[in-house]
């Protein structure tokens, strides 16, 4: 049972594709206040707040601050606020409620969830409009899918995306990507995808490709995808401000980009150099800039990733003028330590400032709208702009896109990545945490960068990463510039690393399956264990165990010189110790705590009683994985109990 | 058995107080790169490397690299390298070997630990010079007490130490520091000291008081005495530049400040703008410095903690002007994104640029020493000035006094603090795992700030956090500027808070009795299990429980939003759930795998089988505890058996 509540007058996030006729009166349950523009909320001891997509801590966000701000911010600390996502979902759950509210409002809202008080929730808005939509359902899951179908169907990857991913910032050469591929290959590591940085660009601008560094660039997707390898190129959300670049001359022509307060178009500064922003608000906009991305897709390229598009802003053209000026006022002074700490906060502050957030304007059905009230909704129109040019570009083929910015209602357009974590092994568990969160918010393609995008990894935590993200769908090693080279055949174990990835291939009919099952019914693919063991104390406390369709639990090792982990089963089940795809023991284990072994090279996977778990052979690619080899891992079931869900994996479904 | 070798010409530290024979030859074990200025030691697949005292990550160091050099960096994320401490010790143990090697150079060394190569250890130094101690032992703990006799018995603090200590940067005025006190007292949460952080002082001047804010301090010191707390300021390691200022115009009189190549002073800028810095490697000037401690003592003070002694260095008079210089060439210029961050990162890196400490030198017995040569040993040497005067002053009294900065041979003269922690979870548990390192280096007593020093701390975080510190010797709550303020009586359950701090000061018996008796037997007080379980796999592993004294396991919950916790026992143990001093739960739970429950205000302990624990009745401060209330919590043992150390913890002890 869902209820819309509107408070004041907010601007619409077309989040939502069910229409549901806004109820008057006070929110039941919600103590409103106009004055800190503020709605509270009771807590009970025993209630678990879930959700918020993706951000920090635990699974339960009970404890602390979160704010849907959308934020350019590499240092993804447990003291931090805000992510690149603003997903304003929450579901509080005990064995008793099952709650939700979903905060549509498109600006600043800061979620306290028991950190001032700690039975308390509250949720402050900068602005005072916003659709609140209530939702009580019988369950955990009940309440989620009521949310999922309010919110629409998530958007579906092609298959070949749940492959193994190589990325790197960046690969500077066809050369260099080849050289990738082929050491893959004859390491016999498999490999589905490899991820273009922004150096494969002509400067960094979009819709553009080095051609000496990438000539032929359409015959070269060609011979990496008759290796069953795709590339995914990123694609930036500002626009670089260049004489003769097609790109910039249009938008400027057409009057496509984002604008001051004067009219004139803002000028930021992103990899590029200075660019301008296209007004993805604008729904003319984002055709436009939609249909650029046919430049690639005609090259023969399926997939890409929307970065940079909270949107980071490295500088503004104005506000570095100001700074400069700042400076001279402090040159040659006798700084005291107060005057110092600011002249360094001053310079320390120019990036992504919240000032230049309130510089530029959008032009939203023809309202001015300033770029602050709307900003968590910026990312997301970017990766609108995209899917809904694949849909007319290419009405029949799934396209991979993924994006950094993300608000609820872009779960239709494309996934998410978690943007730039760290080589920590913290870190590697709070990927684990997030999926459970993302799914709830219809975020189901997802994943974070495995072995930590800044830092440099070791390959203890390489091995451990691949293995927690066994099921997690975007299944990608990422790293940044300047740190330690990790693509898997760069650390000694091969044969480790090629058993593990080998097991990621050979479990894909069941990932693939039980994800796309969870997407079409609005159903949740990784999941607390709460949501089935909904009545067990012990369970509904556990952070790091997470269900995965409806046979898996994981509960991975994820700190550094371990060799095995306590594990709590909430019912008996089938341990499979993995060494390789087809080298594991099985061990049924009854309901309760354990500690299980498992050494470096081993992937632990639980499958619940009564249910079965398909496994084939692995490949070189996912489409060349052979279904025929299936066989079941079983436990008290049968595998003609188990609904096996598989589809080519390339054409659009529709509803 | 020790044996000590030498690379080149090292400067002495004064951390040793055996003198060993040099060995001539080759380093057993050790394979050394002249080229590379390296060893490299092989380490087994069982091997645990523990050691380096205050340092970041596992009690098991394997799988990261570690720099010691000493460093002011306030963000001690997994990632890295120093924290403020250097103490080159490292012991590597297996069921079949205890081998130890320390370290003794003044300048950066490198400690690669299995960080490049899984099985290798290499150390590498700025300068290849170095006396290199190689130890072996019969066990863990027989290598610890070889290395503990050659280096000298530790620092002894007054017993009142154990108590609990309240922070905060800073308590403004005699008014406020009346307050907190008058408040713990009047909500009967026992209380033994207030810390006085920098702003106590006039004008942040070492050895002054404002007499606006803290006027006739010696009055205000002993009204503190009265009511059982003793005051402790804070000591900066840099002298402001003032005329007038005596211990400025003295050390600029008798050139006891360091140098610049020039021969002028170095100009320096911390907390009270510039500043010179004592030349602390000097024996007249620690003499001099150390001499003006009197200034408090005279007061009354009995306790200190020296800061900024890395030392911290905001900026160099001359690196800042350079700075600006730089900053010219980029005004007005169209920045490229590498110039902009150019610009930034050279701002950013104003503060403890390691430039500046290649600016200065010291008089070590009449040697010109570069700063950066020296630059581990300059904290070690301001407490050593304050240890030594100590001595000479109040021979027959125990003075309080920790550092931040240190080197082995400090222990000598003063505990450890471990800096500038965070209000997270993780660090909670960081704090724990340093302990035993830090016993390992001799340093005994030592502590982190409870509750986090920045970042905003939650009651859950206070809670879990002053139980996971019950037995550990600093117990301070400690907070900065601009936090939400975490005084106990601030957040909603002070009767939680009243029984947990009772309960710290109700095992004071056995606190301070094995933290002595350890302490005076070159032993372990906190140590890692495989120092008792040495053949217990599990137990080798065990990274969240430790042993104190004899008697005693703890394994605290440190996870937000968790009520329990999974606990290996490696033999049976008494567990002892306690809700305060008189209100707890005993049961004797077999060895093995066992899930405790653990409620926020719960702390639980576990007595080892065939020992004691003695318990005794709680009091406002530590002298008035009552030892003929002492009680004993017995597991297979009667009291008789147990040896309670005790002493009136005022008067120094010599050998």
């Amino acid at each position: 049972m869902i209820r819309r509540y509107r408070i004041g007058e907010p601007i619409n996030t077309d989040s939502v594709v069910e229409q549901i006729k806004i109820t008057t009166g006070e929110i039941p349950g919600w103590r409103k206040n106009q004055e800190t523009r503020s709605l509270t909320f009771q807590l009970n001891d025993s209630d678990v707040v879930y959700g918020l997509g993706e951000s920090i801590r635990g699974m339960n966000k009970r404890g602390w601050i979160y704010e849907s701000n959308n934020s350019d911010d590499p240092i993804h600390t447990e003291d931090k606020h805000s992510l690149y996502a603003s997903q304003n979902f929450l579901l509080v759950t005990s064995p008793e409620r099952s709650v939700a509210v979903y905060i549509d409002t498109p600006g600043r809202v800061c979620f306290d969830i028991g950190y001032t008080a700690p039975s308390e929730m509250s949720i402050t808005f900068d602005d005072f409009d916003a659709d609140i939509y209530v939702i009580d359902g019988e369950s955990r899951l009940d309440t989620v899918r009521q949310f999922r179908k309010l919110i629409g169907r998530s958007y579906i990857p092609p298959k070949w995306a749940f492959g193994y991913g190589q990325s790197r910032w960046s690969y500077m050469s066809v050369e260099e990507v080849r050289n990738v591929v082929n050491t893959y290959r004859s390491e016999e590591i498999p490999i589905d995808s490899v991820y273009l940085d922004i150096d494969y660009m002509d400067h960094y601008k979009d819709f553009t490709i080095d051609e000496d560094r990438f000539p032929d660039f359409a015959d070269f997707t060609k011979e990496m995808k008759d290796d069953g390898v795709h590339l995914v190129p990123i694609i930036d959300a500002g626009v670089k401000i260049e004489d003769g670049y097609d790109v910039c001359e249009e938008g400027v022509e057409k009057d496509y980009f984002c604008k001051k307060e004067n009219g004139k178009n803002l000028v930021a500064a992103v990899w590029p150099g200075k660019v301008y922003f296209p007004d993805f608000l604008n729904a003319d906009v984002r055709k436009w800039f939609g249909n650029k991305y046919d430049f690639l897709l005609s090259k023969g390229i399926d997939g890409f990733w929307n970065d940079m598009n909270e949107p980071a802003i490295f500088y503004t053209e104005d506000h570095l003028s100001e700074v400069f000026e700042k400076i001279d006022t402090y040159k040659g002074r006798n700084l005291d330590i107060r005057s110092f700490f600011e002249f360094k906060d001053l310079v320390g502050a120019i990036d992504n400032n919240p000032e230049d957030y309130r510089r530029f304007y959008h032009d939203c059905n023809g309202q001015k709208v300033r770029h602050d009230k709307v900003h968590n909704i910026f990312g997301y129109n970017m990766t609108r702009a995209a899917g809904d040019a694949f849909r007319r570009l290419c009405p029949n083929k799934r396209i991979l896109m993924f994006s950094r910015a993300s608000y609820v209602g872009m779960h239709r357009y494309g996934g998410v990545w978690t943007g730039d974590n760290k080589s920590w092994w913290s870190h590697m568990l709070v990927s684990l945490k997030q999926q459970p969160a993302l799914n709830m918010c219809g975020f189901m393609y997802s994943g974070s960068d495995i072995g930590g995008f800044t830092g440099d990894c070791t390959e203890d935590l390489m091995m451990r990463w691949l293995e927690l993200a066994m099921f997690i769908p975007l299944y990608r090693n990422h790293s940044a510039e300047g740190t330690r080279r990790q693509e898997l055949y760069c650390f000694g174990h091969q044969d480790w690393f090629r058993n593990i990835v080998q097991l990621r291939y050979a479990l894909i009919p069941y990932i693939y399956g039980e994800f796309m099952k969870a997407l079409l019914s609005d159903d949740m693919y990784m999941m607390p264990l709460s949501f089935v063991y909904a009545d067990d104390k012990r369970a509904i406390e556990i952070e790091d165990q997470v269900l995965v369709g409806e046979s898996v639990m994981v509960a991975p090792v994820y700190l550094q010189n371990s060799t095995g982990r306590s594990v709590y089963l909430p019912e008996d089940m089938k341990l499979v110790r993995f060494r390789s795809f087809d080298d594991y023991d099985e061990e049924v284990l009854v309901a309760g705590d354990h500690y299980i072994e498992c050494a470096l090279n081993e992937t632990i996977v639980f499958v619940r009683k009564g249910h079965v778990m398909p496994l084939c052979a692995p490949a070189k690619c996912v489409n060349e994985l052979d279904y025929s080899t299936i066989k079941y891992i079983c436990f008290d079931a049968e595998p003609s109990e188990y609904e096996l869900y598989n589809d080519d994996g390339l054409e659009s479904i529709t509803i």
